[in-house]
């Protein structure tokens, strides 16, 4: 096999090639590498080594103009499984697990290898990134593996096309209730996902509708050949699934899991599917969740339900994932005592240790529902005997929804490096889904991804850091923001110093800008119904969706104190609970989450809260202008469609960021008529 | 023929049958009927003939249980063109026009004549009627004609099957982009709008789409089937048009009005109807409105625009109905000087005496949009050298959309009692849209229907009155409301007087308390974005579409006066201007309309603003709760289907009602901070 013969013949685009780009390396550094990428060795072979091989070869070919020879002996890079590589020898610090990889510098050249295959694609694409970045030969060697066991991508992508909550076109899975036949790009992004180590995809929304429910009977030969592409990548296939579909597939009067006949139905469903797909993953849940059927309509609780499946599964080797994504989505607004962000830990706290070791709770970060800010969920360290992920978002909902920049990953750092002290200081969360905290045997981390058949996949083009940095976080959840952001500049951009320092500028503030402007200090929402996007302060607030930010004349901010409030600050161990209960220590960005401030409260700043909502909402608009301002000067640094684009996205959300800083402002003005200190204009 | 034969035979329902039910009448009345009851001679013959004969024979067998036979010679009842009734001498108080009928005693019998077919139509419907309400026999006789040359009914269906603004159903005239084949319904249609007086149709919605453009074209012989359907019962067709039609029907470049191919096409398109549609009524445009096409494209003003589809028409006798809701639906929030209120004055009075006699412009009642309430557009009176017609909205878009019930008799004839006093006292709307007060060729009043495929038409029973009350008043708007309520409790409901004190106590007061449990004196919207149902204080305040309160913690209401507001005041002829200006005089039901106010303002009865918005919303809610009380006093007067309907209605209303009731007082409590004087329930 000619490794390069592989790669599709396609116009290379640095927009839709995203971090993959391999621009052309000069010399010196081009010569240095020159030496090592003129032969290929492949010790072994499978799909995924196939992948790693053909992978290696078209970045080589891309970044240096040579085509590398395919040859039996070592002679410049060889790829393949540990125990394969007779008489290379590996040293103790190279001691990886199953999923890690070895880049090791040999007389011939360099070694890459894992100790299975997914761990030499990992190699593959860690060396590729290492030459793009022009990494002297002598920094190349590595042995890394990857922290969080399962991280996986939730697609919540429909099959009429539609995705939920996604800002980047159609789906590129989907299409006018079929599967789409455009596998080009379907591997192109099985490629960029397997690039930053996702090694898991759920390939529909959890939300499971009529035409998704037959996903496991009518459309599973479809299924079969998207599983068979991913698993070319290191990427297990996942399904949503409909509680229900024992009645709406297979006939049955019920769907109640205690129920022999449900039981056995699911038996002999999943029995086909693993005839099709023998390393399938297994099944997302969303059930009794804002109008999803599940247990609880036949009286059974979360871990009837979740085991039900789980015993099916386990014969195979397959996990059930269970979202807690479960509150009172038709809360009366007048009810003070219910509390939306104590539901999950409610709901779920009273069944651990209940769930088959094959079930895992996935968590979303925070207790109610991706907020621009938000504690995290009280549910992390508070669960000790269950599997747990934890769940992002990469798709922009609440969060600008790829119009505005907003690059997440200092959000999702905050709440991986949260200390729950479960026990004792150091239970962060990071450890708790790596399976460092407590022992569970299945964890990791998912999160919605923000992709669609967008040219440049996620709408907005510095979008795409997001998910690369999600994947990145996903590997070791302890890389640092600035590194993640340093690595996917150069990769998508190039090396102009410039260039970095402006677009790590943009990403690296991005989230507090965002944050300024829109709602304040942890209270969330504020949001236009249903779609989400753009301010509307009442928008939730004589809502049934239990999101109220109960401002008057006088004050705002929900009471969620155990003495006066709702008790939900009790849901954390100590010294969160007193942190948070306490007005004076709990940090100021989650300030109106957990107490009802009067207008007037002074902030450590020195401000009167009504004074920091102006000033917050005024200074986010200046420097989103700033961004604009820093990136015309990269007019001449950055290829036109790119800088086009940003240019015109930046133009947007200056207005929409107008937007909302007036209808916040003008908003709290007229409810408390205080007049800004500073005499600028409110409406 | 058989009079009788040509009754479909369906089963009756009062639900569907509505207001021609037809129940049987007892003796001794119904042996006085019996008299001349059992024979109809019908003298000359037409299909609007056929449709009287075959109407009044129906009646009568289902009333009477005769089936009365047809003769030749006059022995019972005579119907027929007065010209040809010969023999039979009408005194000059008979004097009636086209339209009009004649119900004479005579000793055979009764004659019903009119001067046209569509006269003996209306005769017909009219004797049914007073049999239906057992008038003694001696008290039969009648000659009325309508007093609005055009009564119109604007269905805003699309052919998709759904109904915009509708709340009973899907369309009876479209699905899946096709023309229903089941022409029962439609034909009953037909029948109820001509029984009180209806004479022209809008088949399709004034935003008109992709599939509906093509009715000119692709779906001309499925309107031609229609046409020939309604004109059957003495309705003439209309159709909305796409603007843009020379273009997406034609392939031309361009639909300026001005551009010679354009008016071709146009000339060649209407010959084309009317080739297959003789009596074709029109076009209804709506144009350069909410992002509708029209001449503004191409730099032309609304006169250009209509005046060349007049020129069109004009050769068959087809007239252009030309919309007023012209706009700025982009309108920044924080745009102090622009009054939507304004619009229509501003874009159509520079016009007055440019339009073509066959050309109507069609102005909604009020300068908003079919509020709970609003003043009576300027319009009216300043255009005095252009034919216009009044349009209103029987759907309940703003006004409970058929889950509240809100008979809107009360609110139409306040509009057309109106005094504008553009020629001195007695200048009302009802003269001005009737032609009485300035000389029009074409004028009358146009309304959105509020039917759809419910089983009972218009989802809520009770709002079947309001079609009835419609035809009725646009009929002779003189009528009073009691008297529309009195006939159509007695056609729909029988003859109980408990059930005609109950249903005329909820009907007549009920606008009134729908008014009072929503947005307050005058101010209007406060509404959900989008589908308009239920409240949200601020969920139009923030838009694009001109519709603010602008309330803040001092007060609320839009200054439009002369001295310091947008001037809107000034558009009405005095008296009016000067009441509406000074908010001393201003009709307190308009005050928040053209005054901002603080909430300590002092009503005429003495409250505050704040307390009476307070005290209304709490007297709302107690007066529907009063409405289900005494509708559960008729549990055994009325059939269980109409009565469990109605009483699930009203707890609904009781429901929503307390929904608007604590949205609205918590919004104002919480941005005024002013308690309740009752100390009532605020959240």
């Amino acid at each position: 096999m000619d490794a390069t013969t592989k790669r599709p013949d396609r116009k290379k685009s640095p927009v839709y090639d995203c971090w993959l780009n391999y621009r052309p390396i000069n010399a010196p550094i081009a010569d240095a590498y020159a030496t090592f990428c003129h032969s290929i060795t492949c010790v072994g072979t499978s799909p995924v080594i196939e992948s790693a091989l053909s992978e290696l070869a078209y970045g080589i070919q891309s970044m240096l103009g040579i085509t590398p020879e395919r040859t039996q002996t070592f002679q410049g890079i060889a790829i393949g499984i540990v125990e394969q590589m007779d008489g290379i020898a590996f040293s103790e610090t190279e001691n990886i697990d199953e999923e890690g990889y070895i880049i090791k510098r040999h007389k011939q050249g360099f070694i890459i290898a894992g100790k299975q295959d997914r761990g030499v694609l990992y190699g593959v694409f860690a060396f590729l990134r290492l030459l793009q970045m022009k990494t002297p030969p002598e920094k190349i060697e590595r042995a890394e593996c990857p922290l969080n066991k399962l991280r996986m991508v939730n697609q919540w992508d429909n099959m009429d096309g539609t995705i939920e909550r996604g800002y980047a076109g159609k789906s590129i899975f989907y299409k006018d209730n079929r599967f789409s036949e455009d596998m080009e790009i379907i591997r192109d992004y099985a490629r960029m996902l397997a690039s930053v180590g996702i090694n898991g995809i759920v390939l529909n929304n959890v939300n499971v509708h009529h035409y998704e429910t037959r996903l496991l009977t009518d459309f599973l030969p479809d299924v079969v050949k998207l599983a068979e592409l991913f698993r070319r990548y290191g990427i297990q296939t996942f399904l949503s699934i409909n509680y229900s579909s024992p009645i709406d597939l297979g006939g049955l009067p019920t769907a109640d899991p205690l129920d022999a006949a449900v039981q056995n139905w699911w038996c002999e469903k999943v029995r086909e599917i693993y005839q099709s797909i023998p390393d399938f993953g297994g099944f997302l849940v969303k059930a009794d969740s804002e109008y999803r059927p599940g247990p609880f309509t036949y009286g059974r609780d979360h871990a009837e339900g979740a085991n039900m499946l789980a015993k099916a599964l386990k014969p195979f080797g397959g996990i059930v994932i269970w979202r807690c994504f479960v509150y009172n989505c038709m809360q009366d607004w007048r009810d003070l005592e219910t509390d939306r962000a104590n539901a999950a830990y409610d709901n779920f706290m009273p069944l651990d240790g209940k769930f088959m070791d094959n079930v895992i709770l996935q968590i979303k970060n925070g207790p109610m529902d991706f907020q621009v800010r938000e504690p995290v969920s009280s549910l992390f360290g508070s669960l000790k005997k269950t599997n747990q992920m934890l769940e992002l978002q990469i798709t922009q909902e609440y969060t600008g929804q790829q119009k505005h920049v907003c690059y997440l990953i200092p959000q999702w750092k905050e709440v991986l490096d949260f200390d729950t002290f479960a026990k004792g200081s150091g239970s962060t969360v990071k450890r708790i889904i790596s399976g460092r905290l407590f022992p569970q045997k299945h964890c990791g981390i998912a999160a919605v991804s923000n992709i669609g058949d967008d040219a440049n996949w996620t709408g907005h083009i510095l979008a795409q850091a997001n998910l690369y940095g999600y994947g990145r976080l996903a590997w070791n959840p302890d890389t640092d923001s600035r590194a993640i952001t340093d690595e996917w500049i150069r990769l998508t951009f190039g090396d102009s110093d410039k260039v970095m320092d402006v677009i790590n500028d943009i990403l690296l503030s991005s989230w507090h800008t965002y944050e300024k402007y829109t709602s304040p200090l942890g209270i969330g929402w504020m949001v236009n119904p249903g779609h989400h996007y753009g301010p509307s302060v009442d928008g939730y607030e004589y809502s049934a969706w239990g999101t109220y930010h109960r401002a008057d004349c006088h004050g705002i901010g929900v009471d969620r104190t155990v003495e006066t409030g709702t008790g939900n600050t009790g849901q954390y161990f100590p010294p969160n609970a007193e942190m948070y209960n306490n007005r004076e220590t709990c940090p100021e960005e989650l300030l109106l989450f957990f107490h009802r401030v009067p207008y007037t409260y002074r902030l450590k700043s020195g401000k009167t809260l009504i004074q920091h909502i102006y000033d917050t909402h005024f200074e986010g608009v200046e420097q989103v202008k700033r961004y604009r301002d820093s990136w015309l000067e990269l007019k001449d640094l950055i290829d036109t469609e790119r800088f086009d684009h940003v240019l015109k996205m930046l133009e947007i959300q200056i207005k929409d960021a107008a937007e909302w800083r007036d209808v916040v402002n003008s908003y709290f003005f007229r409810k408390t008529g205080i007049p800004d200190e500073k005499g600028r204009t409110i409406y």
